[in-house]
């Protein structure tokens, strides 16, 4: 039996495009002889469709479309992920589904049954899980289909009670496929190999399995979909961050043959160049997506705001990326000529526009009621404000979406200026550490100096006030990021991560900074997740909280 | 049997505060003769904890504050709430659960079964649902005790296939419990009042209910813990939005007695009246459990500043809320007198900063990039963002927290500046309606005139270009929020919509605005929340989603 596995783009709600994309897909795989063809998780609709799950309409769209979708199958048998209504009226509404068509006819539906209920994921918030597990037979070969969670319960400490694939192995299954919405994290490829392999071992079948690729938002999906032979062996590695179908014959002796060239990875990319490829879809399809063309940041001569010019350049087109310069009286002179030599460097469009009359007018205006106070974080956040007033004017004005530009070190700790740098459409470092950033900024340079090496090896500074640097209230970014990891990807008390060697008045310090900026990051906008513990929808904290404050 | 019901406002995360509370009831209810005192459920850590639960030490925390609670348990029984460790290795980490303490000793331990994760509901992210039911004994009866959503599944097309009490009757207990954290809505307490009679009444059983009151950042909790009788009577009432101790006892024929002159309304409160009196808690607990006092606006002289300004004067005191008039070349006359006349009615803080000069000197710095384009959302933009930079300037220079103005019908429709006044710490009326903030004006006008009468009048007008009126971008509010109400809280489609009487072209352009507008609404502030579905951690849309744009 020849299947095909097809990695697409979809758009959540975009029943048009992805209809479209499903059926190329089905007449293409037919003319290539596929006997099947394997479609994403809730390609229907896209992923995720948060809570337009509620409307009866939006799922009435998902039901017209696969009408539509079987219309087309064939003389070829598909498999596509949707949400459809729960017949049973005790439990949720719908079910997370696949539908198995021939014939134009849907000859099997499939109901997730482990539904992910953490971190970025609300599946039990729409879908009931399902209790019941058939195998489908199709050509002489008995196929286990599964969705996506359903194989994830192998690992230690399991998240569920059940696992499907322990009932539908005793129907006697030839091969399990497996579809999936299973987003990017610079650590994620590996996890997913590991636990699939060890599916494919444990049951002792061959496994293919088909996951998205695109950017929702926020949450970016990296393809890579995989096809492990029946001793868990991996058999091949679709591309990483691109579209993609091929194709694969099962043997009978449970192993698995293909005509391509394997893309199967020789050496791993490292988690930066991941990063990097992963924050360039998440630009491009955030901008795409929502049809516009020409992103707008400002350019301070830091290190920040260049990865993310640089980063926007790649994605969207030198061409439709605008620099801004906004210079305060305490802009150095570096700053200023650092920002131009990297407009120059990527070809971008460039605009100065200096702020000092403003934060003039803003201070004359306030003087009745600031006379004889000290200058303080009220002056300094004026110059922020100013520049995200005179950036959004421009988008208003001109139609650009603003880039944010603010990395995570800063966001965890509240050192960015509410209203002010942290404004934007998008947030693109936001889940990138400044160490990170800084190994960003390298690889971007890997062929060529693109941002200044002066951006690279200066101290960093906001430039609000005289001579100002982010060690004046920030410990070392080394020091600061390795604490950052362990508070907020794994979740450590202050006491585990003393006990690390940190010491114990800077880990306090920390750990109450971050809490102490929840009612900031709450205002902030959308932030591409690259990490498996992103600020945002899969982090989600009281505000009025009072724990580590 | 003698039984304390113990409605308190609790702070999530506030060991010290809550455990007091605790043993201060425990200690009083002792004092007063009862045998069991009842809080409410998760009271140990607050309600909703969100990711705190995620923390090993928040755990810790929780088991240490109930140790402590047991020490002061003596001589009298106490019902707490607090997440525990899951002890079996598969399923979720956490149960919610429900300690009976008595002697100074953990005698039984209730986990609950049914785990809301829906609107603004996330159980299943962190607890595993309970399998195993069991009454507890004590001093002769038999009590069957369960945690909030257990007993909210006897409605039609229920959210759950199981009920917990289905189980625990068998075993005849005289008595069911239930310890809740049921948010306010203002349709909510008759919801409330209705499904627990129809237990009462379905297992003939005397029921007693014991609710948080409290606001939690955006989620407001408001008492009116219950009593029924076993043919489902409600026998008491609890006072909503304060806290209370009530005392009753269980007679041996299922009727439930006590001492106190009832508190059960006679007359149920309007919408309005409930909509008041939670926001006011809201502002109130918003502002002393995050540690400040002041409170700032800007003020206008239209309705929406008008009703927040006296909300907080009534919340935190009017000598605590500064009102900033903010005056543009566009502001009319009679919106700087309608101000005056409010601050003079109140008494609260005021000053003035004409912003003139300013959006003068932001005009100027981008007239090489503007010259020759006309006037547009841009200018008026930079009005808007002006104030919020004026009003933020205050908050960094004088510690106030700035109350957002937003109503809930602009929120839906984008009718307002991102970075403008869209800013604040918290909303306070972004779930109102303008039709409901007009009611709320007349309501806190009842006994004299504090919000001027020109203020109710008058047609609104953002007032950011010359003559301009709300009405001439949208429909008649009363139009408007007839629509919204359908969209939002009862999630029609379009076709639903225009099927109740409403023009096509009207239904199509507001669904559509409202769906454009989730990027605005992603980075605005918390809002308070006082309907059954409230923009914010209730209502989770895509952003790049393409449905009804």
């Amino acid at each position: 039996m020849k299947i095909a596995l097809a990695q697409l783009n979809y758009h959540v709600g975009n029943f048009e495009s992805n209809t479209n994309k499903i059926i190329e897909g089905i007449l293409e795989a037919k003319q290539k002889g596929a006997d099947l063809v394997v479609f994403a998780e809730l390609c229907v609709c896209g992923y995720p469709a948060r809570d337009f799950l509620e409307f009866n309409e939006f799922i009435s769209l998902c039901d017209a479309a696969a009408k539509k979708i079987a219309v087309e199958c064939i003389d070829i048998a598909c498999i596509i992920g949707l949400p459809t209504p729960n017949n049973n009226p005790e439990g949720k509404d719908l079910n997370n589904s696949a539908y198995f068509i021939e014939n134009g006819e849907v000859k099997a539906v499939v109901n997730k049954a482990l539904l992910p209920n953490y971190d970025i994921f609300d599946e039990y918030r729409y879908f009931e899980p399902s209790t019941q597990f058939n195998c489908i037979d199709f050509k002489g070969k008995r196929i286990a289909l599964t969705i996506c969670e359903d194989l994830w319960n192998t690992i230690e400490n399991p998240l569920y009670v059940t696992r499907p694939m322990d009932t539908l192995i005793k129907q006697n299954p030839d091969v399990m496929i497996n579809i999936a919405a299973s987003p990017f994290a610079y650590n994620h490829d590996e996890e997913r190999i590991a636990i699939l392999s060890d599916n494919a071992r444990r049951y002792n079948l061959p496994l293919l399995y088909v996951n998205h690729i695109g950017a929702q938002t926020e949450l970016i999906f990296d393809g890579g979909s995989l096809v492990f032979d029946n001793t868990g062996k991996l058999a091949d590695e679709m591309p990483y961050f691109t579209e993609n179908t091929a194709y694969y014959t099962l043997t009978d002796d449970g192993g698995i043959t293909f005509e391509h060239p394997t893309t199967l990875m020789v050496k791993r990319e490292s988690d930066i160049e991941q990063i990097y490829h992963g924050l360039i879809l998440g630009i491009r399809d955030y901008f795409y997506k929502s049809g516009f063309k020409q992103a707008i940041l400002g350019l301070s001569g830091g290190i920040d705001s260049a990865v993310v010019c640089a980063l926007a350049a790649e994605a969207l087109g030198a061409e439709y990326v605008m620099a801004v310069l906004l210079p305060s009286k305490f802009s150095s002179d570096h700053s200023l000529m650092d920002a131009e030599d990297l407009v120059k460097n990527l070809g971008c469009k460039s605009e100065t526009v200096a702020i000092e009359k403003i934060t003039d007018a803003f201070e004359s205006a306030l003087h009745p009621q600031f006379a004889g106070l000290p200058f303080n974080i009220a002056e300094e956040n004026i110059q922020s404000r100013s520049r995200a007033v005179l950036l959004m004017a421009m988008c208003n004005k001109f139609g650009y979406i603003l880039l944010n530009t603010s990395n995570k070190s800063e966001a965890a700790v509240g050192y960015g200026t509410l209203y002010g740098d942290m404004c934007g459409g998008i947030s693109v470092i936001g889940d990138v550490f400044k160490t990170q950033v800084f190994q960003l900024a390298r690889y971007i340079n890997r062929d060529r100096e693109i941002i200044p090496e002066n951006t690279i090896v200066k101290p960093p500074s906001a430039e609000l006030r005289p001579d100002q640097k982010d060690t004046d209230s920030l410990p070392e970014y080394d020091i600061l990021d390795a604490i950052l990891v362990q508070y907020i990807e794994h979740r450590r008390s202050s006491a585990e991560i003393i006990k690390q060697g940190f010491a114990d008045e800077v880990v306090r310090k920390v750990l109450r900074l971050v809490n102490l900026a929840e009612h900031k990051r709450y205002q902030t906008p959308p932030i591409l997740r690259v990490s498996p513990k992103a600020f945002g929808m899969g982090r989600r904290m009281p505000i009025v909280g009072k724990y580590l404050t």
